[in-house]
């Protein structure tokens, strides 16, 4: 036996989630990397996944592991699941780990980056990776808002129902909002992100760009654990999970322009 | 009667090209952008278009214009346009022209970018509008080539069978290759193209990347006016037009970055 791990990016838009589910409504990445892995080696396996990606969302850097008996050189690996794999999945790296590394447990902290096209009439090229928001947004106001969101919080407002975490303290080291032109991106790094806390987050964001929240009204809004004090959920197509730490290195060190305010 | 122009962005994945046909494989550009304005105001018309742009490719500056009697205000159709058209079609401009202008006829010059990937493992983002090539190019004597074909020349050689001209004289402003990381992207401005001119000149640039061709051969291969001469033609999903010139303004005052060799 063997432990491996792979590092994956996928296009999300036609897929359900990266959860194999009972009853599904479609295929989702897990399902079709085991099966793609069935086919290569004749073994059924169950594969960890560091972040549990909602239907339409995107990953660069998602990583899974699996325990296998197949002897197929660690070195090849990659190209066989790549020759049977749809194109809108891609395996980027395959390594040999030790038995007690596991993608969701060993994980110290992950970061997301989501899209916003800010254009009047959106970017035909970006329109699956991006939420299309054609109102102005105060740019300045957002950059406030996310500076209060920074820090290690009972996040509690900001998870949906139907996650299953127990405990609501988590760490947001970086809440950063960026703009290029009409392309606004909000990267999020923290310890551990509850049930579609990105996407709440970034709503909240949108709703103080758009005026309806003040930056000042974060701090209350965190506090009150209330999740009706977020409302707006961003849509799954424009959120990516980017990179997934699973050394002692501090965000800062391995991205070193999330320094910049 | 009017005549009207639009400026039309497109993603290409979905489409048979620009071009309606008697018979098609599936949908067109040109077909849907008439189909909708049926629906919008029971009137048929016949667009004329910029570049034909084969299946595959993208736009994200098509121009069309079209006659119409339909007396929609001006500021109200590329709304109207949009509440109708697929979500991959976003009509960016509608005004009111001459009567003498064709968007076909009129042109003084266009702009195409085409995008090669070069990655060892495709970016599954970018999978719908590069070519991925895996191996190493040499850039330097892509751009050597692609300064040979720069001027005014007989394109024959670049031309494939199929098309409709009778002379194969045209001008290329410039033809300009860069890159940023592992993302190639080849310019080529010109007062006119000929079938399948951009896609054979960029996979005559990536054969001179790959050492098969060499950069001085280029003048001989032009001169040659045989398309054997060549071979490689780019797949249409990295190919973009960008831009038609309706005035008399250069490339390079329009693109100043187009200076930059």
């Amino acid at each position: 036996m063997r432990n491996i791990r792979l590092k994956v990016a996928y296009d999300g838009t036609n897929y359900h989630g990266f959860q194999r589910q009972i009853k599904t409504a479609g295929p989702t990445i897990q399902g079709t990397l085991e099966d793609v892995w069935q086919r290569l080696v004749d073994e059924k396996v169950t594969l960890a996944m560091a972040g549990r990606t909602d239907a339409g969302v995107h990953a660069s850097g998602q990583i899974v592991n699996f325990e296998t008996e197949a002897r197929i050189p660690e070195d090849k690996i990659s190209k066989a699941f790549n020759s049977l794999l749809p194109k809108d999945i891609r395996i980027l790296l395959a390594e040999n780990v030790p038995f007690d590394f596991n993608a969701r447990w060993s994980a110290v902290w992950k970061r997301y980056d989501y899209q916003i096209d800010n254009r009047r009439i959106p970017d035909v090229f970006k329109r699956l990776y991006t939420w299309h928001i054609p109102v102005p947004l105060n740019i300045s106001n957002m950059q406030a808002a996310a500076n209060f969101l920074e820090g290690r919080h009972n996040f509690k407002t900001f998870a949906a129902a139907g996650g299953d975490s127990k405990t609501f303290e988590r760490t947001l080291y970086r809440c950063q909002v960026r703009f290029d032109q009409d392309l606004i991106r909000v990267t999020c790094v923290g310890d551990g992100f509850l049930y579609h806390m990105v996407r709440i987050i970034v709503g909240t964001l949108v709703d103080v760009g758009r005026g309806r929240i003040s930056p000042e009204e974060i701090p209350d809004i965190i506090k009150s654990q209330e999740r009706r004090r977020a409302r707006l959920i961003a849509s799954a197509h424009g959120l990516f999970l980017t990179h997934v730490n699973y050394t002692e290195e501090s965000p800062f060190e391995v991205f070193p322009d999330l320094n910049s305010k």
